[in-house]
């Protein structure tokens, strides 16, 4: 074994603890508390696997589950920046590139150039995975949304158009989902969680 | 799109959200609460991702990190058993099982099997995969005492003698983070964070 990358390898592990603190605007289903960025990362790894055959573009399975567990991690050092925070997204880019150089950075230098693709993969979103990644990873708020009566979109005073603008990249990872994502922000509308 | 099985794959993504209610005797690196079971299978599916090389035997890396992702999911009606619980792990099996019968069967009869399959391979430890994944989900807790002050073992009064026996298994799964881990243990021992 080689000591000095071992000791990267679990120096990074213990520092990715801190994401179980980020907390999100996504209450949980039972409403009993705010998510964090852990537990979602774990929810949307699991939603990619179970949804993957709705993928628009045959999506590599271990690529699309890697990508969702690590995505959210520059949220340590960069915050989870609420998507409809029009001044958050301003510097929100610099902020997370910082981030993902001395988090991924952590990482003895093979593991860390490959984080680092996935992560740059995803913002960018250049490949199926990419695309099918992010489709799930904006589901799953809707899916919360829906589910506490549109308590963080009342919460924020988010209207339907902003909802359904930032749902729109969704067509390119899933169709279907997308198609779904929009039958339930109609519903939404019909039962007033969202104006 | 089949709705039925559409249906079926949402109800269990939405079921699933519980794990996130389901607390463990482990707390945060930062000591501010214990951890949930959601979070901790985050956690340990990037470790088994980042450790892979140690593994005693090849495993597939996809495969692990489902099992890792999904082996905690029964907890949702098993409750965490903590594992020096002498009374509770009694009627473990029996309860888990029945949880496992009921979350998974949630699921499209396919993914239903799938996830039984995984969950039963990592109970029997019958694979090189499930070897690995308890191995990392064995090392993730003592990492969190070590660093904790050995802060559950204090609470419950757990001796080194049944961290020892526990983590015993290891060995199967990797010999390098076994012996790591009995050095986390002596050293905890050294500085009186475990008797």
């Amino acid at each position: 074994m080689d000591k000095e990358r071992f000791d990267q390898q679990i120096r990074f592990i213990l520092e990715i603890d801190k994401l179980k603190s980020v907390v999100r605007q996504s209450y949980l289903l039972d409403g009993t508390r705010r998510e964090n960025s852990a537990e979602h990362s774990w929810h949307v790894a699991l939603m990619g696997l179970l949804l993957a055959e709705y993928a628009e573009q045959p999506v590599d399975l271990l690529r699309t589950m890697k990508m969702l567990l690590i995505h959210d991690i520059i949220e340590i050092d960069a915050g989870d920046t609420y998507c409809y925070d029009e001044v958050g997204v301003t510097d929100q880019s610099t902020r997370e590139n910082a981030a993902s150089e001395r988090l991924f950075g952590l990482l003895p230098e093979d593991q860390m150039e490959e984080f680092r693709e996935l992560w740059v993969e995803f913002e960018e979103q250049s490949t199926p995975e990419a695309k099918f990644a992010a489709t799930i990873d904006r589901l799953m708020p809707l899916l919360h949304n829906y589910h506490t009566e549109g308590r963080s979109w009342r919460e924020h005073g988010i209207r339907v158009d902003q909802v359904s603008a930032r749902n729109e990249v969704m067509k390119d990872g899933s169709l279907q989902l997308w198609k779904f994502a929009m039958s339930l922000i109609d519903d939404a509308v019909d039962k007033e969680y969202l104006d």
